[in-house]
């Protein structure tokens, strides 16, 4: 099988799963019991925290766990707009090609009377910065904007959305699941009051997750407890603590991976559009994370060249994990013009660090073969 | 090491780390992804969350995996009470003895200005149902009852309370996280209409939970996306869904358990009564579970005897771990009307599955020598 899916999910790097069988097995306390077993847990924990905050260039005390990026995105949206409580300022912008889940809570809201905008991008999925230049009025509360689009893989103008932001007096909040990992992350020098990432999309364990919280911003728990300086309740999750700070730890070189896998996926795209006739790659001229490839074969479905990529033992995918398997088309491809048809044909193929060269080459030589006869006939018909 | 502190957190059985383990290294994909690796994942959440609901004597639609009973507790008060807006139904009745976060969460819901009460409990820890009957009026939206408490063990009687809900109108959430794995557990014939487990509390990993939710109740999701039929979003954690079954399928006969744990208890506390003056178990003739000793020796401080206990390699705890290491006597204990000092000195030993019948002799052998002296001192002064 050759796993091309990796902005879903990665496989658990080896070290990952044996942090966490060795926690579980010996380290089982409760970390906030007093005992010598709690205490050795609550050691284990600290030391824990200590690297993810060091891998991530940020404080311990910044570092809250939650069970994933999702809780961590609701976490950061909920707490910081119910702080802003009293302040005058209800608003929260997102942008329109947030992940669904985000988009999810950001109607959720909206249906609760919550003042919402919505960013919109360009053709090519980069944020429209003026249009955030006109939606950050005095109102604003909160900006929430993910770093890198899980779909097409473009980057956010973090900084200079932070930057505005902040001249309005609002607080901001990134979404960097698709971007820690992919490229190099330094809470410190990033600009975010809030940073949400997911253990499983480098190589950690599901379930775990960290907001990253500037110190001196406030925000209120949506989960009630003493845990996490009372920021998120529930027992600590140690054994996915430890594998979370394993991947951290195992993630070496971003830049130099990032630069590898680039290669790869530049070769793939080329590889494709040399051998296939109406080959499109969205957001190709973007400024993108080097693994992922979102792209449609003239108009064919995405059904059918995923089928086809299964046939070859491919794991891939129409879009996010979370929205697969429905019929709607993509709303980061809708949120960029392109037409119901043509999203309705996009694929997403998202190398990681276990992609070898091979396994390119590999789809590059059986996928063509494949979809040629029925990629000419559609390509005539979409012309 | 023999530690007496399973109500704070359990040691996982071996089978529960032996299925983490198979599932993070064989079925690691996103089981919302398309793809075979996807699929396979799927198919194992299937699995699994069949296995958990044959476990609790409910249907696997009825299942809401949550990162742990805090989320669940979470979910099922603020989505049940979010589904009664509108209903003219505002008013939550929680007991004055749940969970310290639970009562948090009460505490930040009064902040907000929902109507909120808690039912009284009596001078032996059991549940003052005249009152409960007192404050369920038609303005009640929901109860949130727990099912056994974690401090003294006692069992609360959710079906009368349920009864008294359903003649009100109110929706009943239980929290039966001190229960399951102690008391037989059938969620068809238990009187709730959602009910919160935790799995390390039962040999399980940590960072996953369950509320069920029965059919045809309709809650508000408290964090947006696809999974878990949209009830509560985020990529599934199924290596701890996995651990979960395999820790409820490994619970075997819950009553003869029970009644093997309930004799070492007794024999504990009877042990102690016999060696030392002044022992006094709190909530000694209520109904209890089996595990749980909540007990003081004389007026000596918490600390002190925790301070022996640790000497002799015994862990134990002052009350809930979540609290612990606070100054503040218990809360459940304040609610039944213990003096602030009686409840500084109680400590909980709570025994489990791995606790043996050597253990227990040893603490009564070890433990009355320690204490003796310092026990005449206090208890002459106390008397």
């Amino acid at each position: 099988m050759i796993y091309l899916d990796h902005n879903a999910t990665t496989p658990p790097t080896p070290g990952v799963v044996q942090a966490m069988l060795a926690t579980m097995t010996d380290v089982w306390g409760n970390a906030s019991s007093q005992h010598r077993q709690g205490q050795q847990a609550k050691r284990a924990l600290g030391a824990a925290r200590s690297r993810v905050a060091g891998a991530l260039g940020c404080k311990p005390a910044e570092v809250i766990f939650t069970s994933g990026a999702t809780e961590a995105n609701h976490l950061a949206v909920l707490g910081l707009h119910a702080a802003a409580q009293g302040t005058g300022r209800r608003r929260i912008v997102f942008s329109a090609v947030e992940h669904a889940g985000h988009l999810a809570l950001a109607r959720a809201l909206m249906a609760q009377g919550v003042p919402v905008d919505f960013i919109g991008v360009q053709a090519d999925g980069t944020l429209d910065v003026d249009h955030a230049a006109r939606l950050l009025g005095p109102d604003v509360a909160l900006v929430s904007l993910m770093a890198a689009n899980n779909e097409t893989g473009v980057l956010m103008p973090v900084q200079k959305v932070y930057a505005l932001a902040r001249a309005a007096g609002a607080r901001m909040h990134v979404d960097a699941t698709q971007f820690v990992g992919k490229v190099p992350f330094d809470f410190a020098t990033f600009g975010a009051d809030a940073v949400s990432l997911s253990a499983h999309k480098i190589g950690g364990p599901k379930g775990i997750g960290a907001l990253l919280l500037r110190e001196r911003v406030t925000l209120l728990p949506q989960m009630q407890g003493s845990q996490e300086r009372r920021r998120r309740g529930g027992t600590e999750n140690l054994p996915a603590i430890a594998g979370f700070a394993a991947a951290l730890d195992a993630l070496g070189d971003v830049e130099a991976k990032a630069a590898r896998v680039a290669q790869l996926r530049d070769a793939f795209e080329r590889g494709l559009q040399e051998a296939l006739p109406g080959v499109h790659v969205f957001s190709a001229a973007a400024p993108r994370v080097a693994s992922t490839s979102y792209l449609r074969f003239g108009a064919l479905s995405a059904d059918v060249v995923l089928q086809r990529l299964d046939q070859l033992g491919v794991c891939a995918s129409s879009g996010a994990a979370c929205s697969s398997g429905g019929s709607e088309p993509s709303h980061v491809l809708t949120a960029m013009g392109v037409s119901r048809d043509e999203a309705l044909a996009a694929v997403r193929l998202s190398l990681g660090d276990t992609t070898t060269a091979r396994d390119i080459e590999y789809v590059l030589a059986a996928l063509p073969p494949l979809l040629a006869p029925s990629l000419q006939g559609t390509t005539a018909h979409a012309a």
